[in-house]
């Protein structure tokens, strides 16, 4: 993922993630950021997402979903529930997830 | 602004900002972020913003509020008005502007 979704027209469902690295195992992180990616693609009702992360390990990842079911569903992933957990405890110094429902968009350029 | 909004219990409203710097006036640009930010935090329903950009140029910034309303007034706020709108011109290849309602939220550490 290396930049923008390209979303149907609101409403959908936006999951605001975000989260301050603790610095220790880039490696494993890295590598795990990018499978759940993969996995949430795969995902019934996932429309897309963005991401970035500045030098300062300060991110802001925010995913689009069709529904708050499908929000609940990518939730009890297996997968990415023990991913989650692993994340919690190893990854973070911090995180905050919001969950909302989008009601009015633009953009330029149009997409 | 750095790192996590310290926001009372949803809901409240968010406004997803997510664009590509084109790389030009990073000077102007820089003094005008700090600036918005500054005068966002003086409007009446601002709750706070996060925000962050990685070293290819795609950032990310979510600020947060009180009521729908409250965002319509920071939108024709006058000096961000025309911020905004020179900022279309001068700074941004691409942006796209979610409004979406929060209505859930959790972190850890708690706040």
């Amino acid at each position: 993922m290396n930049g923008f979704a390209r979303l149907p027209e609101p409403p959908y469902y936006a999951v605001i993630f975000s989260s301050r690295r603790n610095g220790d195992d880039e490696a494993g992180y890295a590598a795990a950021a990018e499978r759940m990616l993969e996995l949430a693609a795969q995902q019934l009702g996932y429309l897309g997402a963005e991401s970035t992360r500045g030098a300062d390990g300060f991110g802001i990842t925010v995913s689009y979903w069709e529904s708050e079911a499908a929000i609940g569903a990518w939730k009890h992933q297996a997968e990415h529930a023990a991913t989650r957990a692993h994340g919690r405890k190893h990854w973070y110094e911090h995180f905050e997830l919001r969950v909302a429902k989008v009601t009015r968009a633009y953009g330029k350029p149009k997409n």
